[in-house]
């Protein structure tokens, strides 16, 4: 007899993810072909939450069949009283895995850009950490399709456009580091697996706290939204983050051909030619622009590109345009300046 | 003293969108440029809800004022007993507005793609042909900024794509017959109009009836969303509609211009230059070649077409792909054929 079909999803999804690190590890540059490469050591990012815990169950599982090596870390985040205990009991469930290394880090949260990107910031710092010192191929989240759905309305809240819509990718930072594993597997098949495998997990009670956006949109919004829309909102959302994500990539890619094709021989912005190109590039072109000047990506948002757009489309004479960073956007003599001063 | 705050915003927006529509109508084909041309017709299409009566009374104040002609159509959907008797209402208030002509037309509600899109299809019919009748340059739509958001959540739960999630045009139909002055305003200024101008106003029980999606959405799902993530929700997805229409433009654009580059000396699509675009371009022309060869654009969802794309990026010898309209796509020899039958 098989294994219960919520310990094969979550089994199959980490699976395939590692059969992509070993494509990727045997193809590494300055490897020759004939060359057996190294077994790649694979982490697993656990909160002791019901996602991570059938991550890292399934990670313990599928890496000796492929040959990998399987190591734990879990971020103590220390926002809680006794949080230090709860993270040495977490490794010590990792440890019971057979996951080899393991290790709990501590960390500081900061306050930079409000509690959930502070806590963020500090827990990706710590996993990059971690990474380099175990000189780990690669780093398994263990966030769900819920995660990805909630992530996608988090984003449609900004109204900034499509690239905000795109969630969170399959394969993300330093060279393709962090792997989602489940980002199209549902929430409930997680904790399914879990339960079946009789392993223990603890709910984080910042998920259930109405102090924080993401807990509101789990327990409130979604609910509501599926109840109005039907049970395919989660799928459908992240679908629409997959979809979305290319659609940005497609137009990132077209702006940076556009750019050189806009300035003149001196580097500056064109007006006529910014004018020819279609709205959704010739924004982006405009988005680059800024940021090059110094202007910070997180603060530039789509209401500030318009104004600048409209020094091309609405000109009326109007003076300049002040954006974040002390970047300044104005139209002189049909070229177009975005410079900080 | 000037109108009240709210009444001076609709104003605002029938004076933006007559000016546009006079701008057009001056550069008409075939009108000599010193010719004056006759004074334009514009209709209102009103339900006799709120939106719709603070469109026809600002209308009603900013067209002569314009030299445009300004009249006014009611369509009785005959789908509640006593229907007829209110649509003659509506139609005598829009004349007690000043409006003229004003006519209400009757129709029948035919029952394909579910009550909603029945409806639609039969009151754009309608108006229509008022339109041709009396040879209208423009019809006025009274959907506001909320009606966006909650287009733009519907598209959303389709998981189609950027294209779904860009709403409605504020400009739309043959020869941009449709327009939408509204489509930045929300609906509690429309409101607000018509109570400081003391328009009565009549609340379609359709709007408030949990059998319609569109109704559940307005009264459960967006205010949840709202609750959960603040309230620049409906302005997010207004912008968010806005953003996804030019994208989905531009790349429309772009697989268009494609599509000519991937195709072989007798017209069929070679899979290695399919395989060299980007995903999101080359999903679109995948779309439009399966359009053209008969499956109905309607039917043709993501999955297919995702399922087409792994016969270029995925291919292990693969069957044929059978899609909507009897549509069936196939590898053969590096082409890929798609074709009825």
């Amino acid at each position: 007899m098989g294994p219960h079909p919520a310990v094969a999803a979550i089994r199959l999804a980490v699976r395939r993810v590692l059969t992509d690190i070993l494509d990727d590890h045997g193809r590494a540059p300055g490897r020759a072909p004939h060359e057996r490469p190294p077994s790649p050591l694979v982490l697993v990012a656990c909160s002791g939450g019901a996602d991570s815990m059938a991550l890292a169950s399934a990670l313990a599982f599928e890496a000796p069949r492929l040959g990998v090596r399987a190591g734990g870390v879990t971020v103590d985040h220390g926002l809680q009283a006794g949080s230090d205990l709860r993270a040495a009991e977490v490794a010590s469930r990792l440890r019971e895995l057979g996951l080899d290394p393991v290790e709990s880090a501590a960390v500081t949260v900061g306050r930079g850009g409000g509690p959930e990107a502070a806590a963020r910031d500090a827990r990706y710092a710590a996993l990059d950490a971690a990474a380099e010192r175990h000189g780990a191929t690669a780093v398994l989240l263990g966030h769900t399709r819920d995660d990805q759905a909630e992530t996608v309305l988090l984003g449609l809240a900004r109204g900034s456009g499509i690239r905000s819509l795109s969630g969170m990718a399959a394969v993300s930072g330093a060279d393709g580091r962090y792997r989602r594993p489940f980002l199209q597997l549902d929430r409930q098949t997680a904790r399914k697996a879990c339960m079946v495998q009789s392993l223990p997990v603890w709910d984080d009670p910042h998920n259930a706290d109405p102090a924080y956006t993401r807990s509101r949109l789990r327990h409130e919004g979604l609910p509501a939204l599926e109840k109005a829309l039907g049970k395919g909102v989660v799928e459908a959302l992240a679908r629409t983050a997959q979809l979305s994500r290319d659609d940005a990539d497609a137009l990132d890619a077209w702006a940076g051909r556009a750019e050189a094709g806009v300035r003149d021989a001196d580097g500056r912005l064109e007006c006529a030619a910014l004018h020819d190109l279609p709205p959704a590039v010739r924004r982006r072109v405009l988005r680059r622009a800024a940021i090059e000047a110094g202007a910070p990506a997180g603060s530039l948002f789509a209401r500030h590109i318009e104004e600048v757009d409209r020094l091309i489309t609405g000109w009326r004479g109007q003076g300049a345009i002040n954006l974040p960073g002390r970047v300044v956007a104005r139209r002189q003599g049909g070229r177009l300046v975005i410079r900080q001063g």
